[in-house]
């Protein structure tokens, strides 16, 4: 069923200026409770943080995935492609839509934290007794298995997928243009248009006309940019460590029977790792930052502190550290364990790490993680045997290692460290 | 206290690229508890609900507002002009940053629905036992009186709080272009490097010059069409009604001793009418969003429902009315009653009203709620006197009268009310 | 005859981002001799004197005209508005691309001096020897003249002329566009998605959905703006009269049989007024310009002053004075005799003026002139009985006199003025 | 001699949305007519043939490389640097200023058809009978050599001439912003408020400061960007060829003693090689294409023939040929010469090439053409030490070579040419 073309409905979006939906069924998914709730995930967890205007969610990002599958299709459709198939239109941009249902509040902590995963809970709720698919089931009996399984990547139309998940997907695209706008860092701002202008289907896949190359080019620097800048910014890192913290120490708690002042459904569910689907859809993050307000009046002087730490914005610390060198780390951790700190809390390392693109090596065989580029003569070329910037920057495997720790306590017990160690946390203090 | 100039720091801010701080006294009071709980508190309510890209929160604009308002004063001291009291700079600027500060969850609502008042718990929390007050008491025991006598508008430099507030202050230019900005809507966009390129310290006030009179005519209008666009679009209507309803029947239901299965503190205090400033500050937007979802599950059938609608986004339908008529609503409040609906829940009347610019009578004497230009004689004029624009604008009394309704309840019964009244709503519907 | 539609042509656009050309006819057109040219005449004449980014061609902006009335046409076609004629689709989008091929260099003075009239210079050259009308001819004998009557407003179907050429037109769209978007002055940035999507073929004309009201509202308002901010910017209009009495003294000093030491084909057929249309073709701005700095060096001591002007920037000053007052002007024609200057070229007076809209009387019939909303019902009202801000300025007709003069000849001559005149120009030189 | 502050001019600019004008001398010499003549010579060049909108001057961007020294140099007085000698700001802004004043119309081809150089031409303006000499001769007898030694870079304070030609020059800044600006390429849009904010003056050069090392990766990207999709386009590339072959012919045929229909001055001095400064300035691009259209009509039928080329935009066609294979040019050359066509005209060879940064070798001395970054410690180290993208991208030596023929003269001569030669041209045209 498609909504009659001259009734189309639009929503103002600030990146994409407007969202076009002409089918019926895509207005009634946004129209559902599960939808709606997006609305109340943001779309970069902690990172409004460091950068205050990051405070849009995911059910923008969301209707924003949507809009650029819908254009590529169109474009496909308009043109006539014969190796798009017409009749996967609609499972394509239910999955694009779709694709971020199963987000939990702060996502990748949460998922650390209790062992969980997006993508399965994206597909609980495609399958599951929920309204979402109730509408999928409109398009017939085996409509929501065909989303659940574009998402699982087992779907049978190899092009679909990689449609909606590929290294140049709708969903990187939108994300990297919407994050920009939002956080106001201006390398995220790549040319859409003229990539989606190059876009062909090919075979089983989706792949770019040669003459798209630069705008490729300019699209995989912004993404490395973005990481070192937005994603992978030490700030925010250090909001999601101890965002961490408090989940390891809550679930410590109620393991261990203490007796919270505060406990809202369906937080047990969650520590004891038994969440229904209809459970699940009630975490949002207005329930974690209620929970964690609360928590600041807690006994436990712990989970009270770092609750503290996280709703008034009181991060650790950090330093960076050489990467190459682990015993540093264990010589970090004896040394507060030596000072009386508690390295499970009091110390923190992470390490980031992200390939601005992976060519693989030299010799595999085509797969669907790389770029491919078609030339005027019909042939595939892997993007990094064509350019040169992305060959050179795809071997790049940067990374840097910091440690976290809460100055307030480290500081003052600095003295009592071996000096090399001191050192470390002086230098850089 | 000022930070030494060489070491300012920065905000990445999305409207105006950087926000700068460069005394110690900002770059502590952002680091507060209090200033921190604005991150929690939408700078648009529900707004988001309409333009779903709407979702920054008043952190954010309370940051532009004190960029704009530092500009401002930057250029004053820079040109050395002597109307402008230099000692009142830090003054100027904590009132400018914290002027929003007791802006509790969806704000106008709450207000409305509890007969609160943003500014006097603003300078409740200035005045109080807070991290903000400790902060401010650094610079004078009577700093934090001289901060909320600006808010309260009754400093005794006239100048710092037409700073602070008239009709063209550091507070409407920033949410102007931060509203726009988020919601995408481009009717915002003002010359804002212009407007206070041409703003002048004249005696007791700010005034413009006057070859900025065509940057000021398209301010105003483009408040106006916000106004109308986007601050009183009828969906955004719709969800503060329900908003409201939700607060109504919940304080009903806690007076009537009803027992919520959901409560959490301070919400029995707001009911009461009875909050501390540390109750006031634990309230924000997570924590409503919080109860709200909660209370779907009550037993109360009416608030279960509502707070449904607010959550699932379920809003009232509206069909607007004509506004001469006010025997209108009353037949159709008296229909609804008849037909076994209940109006005061099943029916609200919405009339949202600005002005875009009042000039106030001629004669009047010139007062703080114009704007003033300055000619290259020195003589000051009302702006609607020289622009033809703001003149035939400044006359625009507009409004509509929006009713809004559960359409699932109402719809069905329509045929039991008189015709014409039914007719109302089946030609919008 | 159509490109595939799989080959679309683009080129890249800072306004549109991408022109889109699907046609073969408009590819063709754009690269004949007579398209070409207006690269070589600038779209805002000496407006780049004033805003030195003002340096964009008729080209670009005919370009853009077409790109506006392209996305019109395939909206009309996509929802299949019945009231689109499909088959005017290839006249109209030649008309739009074409509609200012007969603009001279500095089109308005040369205009003026020379009492000719770009449109017709258009329909010479659709129908006359050239490359244009030959691609034109291979659509059917009769296109050239079918795309000449839309320019000439004399074509039977009116509704391609209402698209071409209306309040609300693809040329008026582009221009507020592009023209902010070169001078920088961000008050021509309109809504044009939202206009665009409220357009609908509606008998004879096209319509504004009413729910695109607010957006009409805010074009109007940009126009207004943007005749005020640039297009009667005072040092524009001070160039064009150095550039006018260029002309004109050429034309005195040829008519007498002057000498020149410099002059070029086709000059003499301008002043003799008998250029044909591969003479015309000849003229740009290059060549005026290129004149222009040779006359420098002529033997009469006026032409090469007011030369030198234009091409040195050594503009006429100006004053402002009271419109109602013909008198004065006089008195200040009669003063400057007296002192010894030659009132034909030491003083100018100009009253640029215009109307935001005109909605003409009411009672009078619709026209071609007015903007028509379309309203739910199917009812049309024109715009300014709906909105207030339309009907608020549509009776604003504004305008200031201004006097211009050489400030290096007159001021030294104001002591032998009467004092009344002198204290105009001191007041406020 | 400055303007008083508060008495500061602005030109509205669209990419750093006002120019400043603070000092006296600024005001002045952008009123010379040496200086106004740049707005009579394109930025870009014939770039204006492949993007339309490129049709910016060398005006409008030696204002905008004016107002970026203008803020870097404010910006180290504001803090207070004391490395940076506050007694050369005139002299470093007058250069930033004047820096262009020298280029020619179409710059690059004029300076190859007659071994020209625009740096020598810009000091001879600065040190001749001219305009801008006699406004800088008031700031002493000194002063306009003192800004032609910056502009030679043989001035005595290394850290002016860093300021104002370096890697990271207020130059490229501004053109890589105002290109993408006016082109509409996304590609140039740098963070220039933080690469500003990041600079530091360190003994006797500009470095910057370490946490900016990802805004100059990102400004290094985008110039390497910029060259590869407009620089260096290949229509822009075939432009300029068409453009040099006729500087070529015509100074043939003038040294032939060829009859022009059309000549003008300073032509044959430019021919001869002959220029005087005050010829030199009556060069713009007006002349130029005025020249050109008038010799359309020449008797020559290649001068003829390539005029129109230019005029009109017929461009040669180019197909991309192996760039190390040097045999395979000469075979071309050959079958052209046996297939009777002239190699000198209807044959060109271009490489195009540019180093994204070039870091030179390690071990070398710091020098100036490299970028250094200032850690916390004040130790210098050059970028690519640090960035691996940099690092990366520094040793990319790419050129692409590409034949430009005329496609009507060759291609119907291609059957007489050996089969390889032909295929080469059939494949790819």
């Amino acid at each position: 069923m498609r909504l009659p073309i001259s009734e189309e409905k639009v929503f103002k979006d600030p990146v994409h200026n407007y969202i076009h939906v002409q089918d019926d069924i895509i207005w009634r998914l946004i129209d559902t409770p599960e939808f709606q709730r997006l609305r109340r995930v943001r779309q970069l967890g902690t990172s409004y943080m460091t950068f205050h205007g990051a405070e849009h969610s995911r059910f923008s990002h969301s209707l924003g995935v949507y809009e650029i599958t819908r254009r590529i299709i169109s474009q496909f459709e308009r043109r006539g492609y014969s190796d798009w198939p017409a009749e996967e239109r609609q499972v394509a941009l239910c999955a694009a839509l779709l694709h971020d249902l199963g987000h939990g509040p702060f996502s990748h902590s949460i998922e650390e934290a209790f062992e969980m995963n997006h993508e399965d809970w994206t597909c609980r709720i495609l399958l599951g007794d929920t309204c979402v698919n109730k509408v999928l089931l409109e398009l017939g009996a085996d409509f929501p298995e065909r989303v659940a399984s574009v998402i699982r990547k087992t779907y049978d139309k190899p092009i679909v997928m990689n449609l909606v998940t590929s290294p140049l997907d709708a969903d990187r695209m939108d994300y990297l243009l919407r994050d920009a706008y939002y956080t106001g860092v201006n390398y995220g701002t790549i040319d859409i248009d003229r990539i989606l202008r190059m876009l062909r289907p090919h075979r089983d896949r989706i792949v770019v006309k040669e003459s798209g190359m630069h705008a490729v080019e300019d699209y995989l620097m912004s993404r490395y940019q973005m990481y070192w800048q937005v994603y992978f910014h030490p700030v925010t890192r250090s909001s999601e460590i101890i965002l961490r913290q408090i989940f390891r120490r809550a679930k410590e708690l109620y393991e261990a029977g203490y007796a919270f002042r505060f406990m809202i459904e369906p937080l047990p569910a969650l520590f004891e790792g038994s969440l229904t689907v209809q459970e699940y859809l009630r975490l949002d993050e207005a329930l974690i930052q209620t929970a964690f307000l609360q928590w600041t009046s807690e006994s436990d002087p712990l989970l009270s502190e770092i609750c503290g730490r996280f709703i008034h914005r009181k991060l650790y610390k950090y330093i960076e550290i050489d990467t190459g060198n682990p015993e540093t780390i264990d010589a970090v951790r004896q040394a507060f364990r030596d000072a009386g700190l508690d390295p499970a809390y009091d110390l923190e390392i992470d390490f980031p790490t992200d390939l601005p693109y992976d060519k693989f090596h030299s010799g595999m065989p085509l797969n669907e993680k790389q770029i491919l580029l078609l030339d005027r003569h019909d042939q595939l070329r892997e993007i990094s045997e064509v350019s040169d910037i992305v060959r050179s920057i795809s071997g790049i495997h940067k990374g840097r290692n910091y440690l976290y720790y809460p100055e307030e306590r480290v500081e003052p017990l600095l003295d009592r460290m071996p000096a090399e160690i001191a050192d470390l946390f002086r230098r850089q203090g």
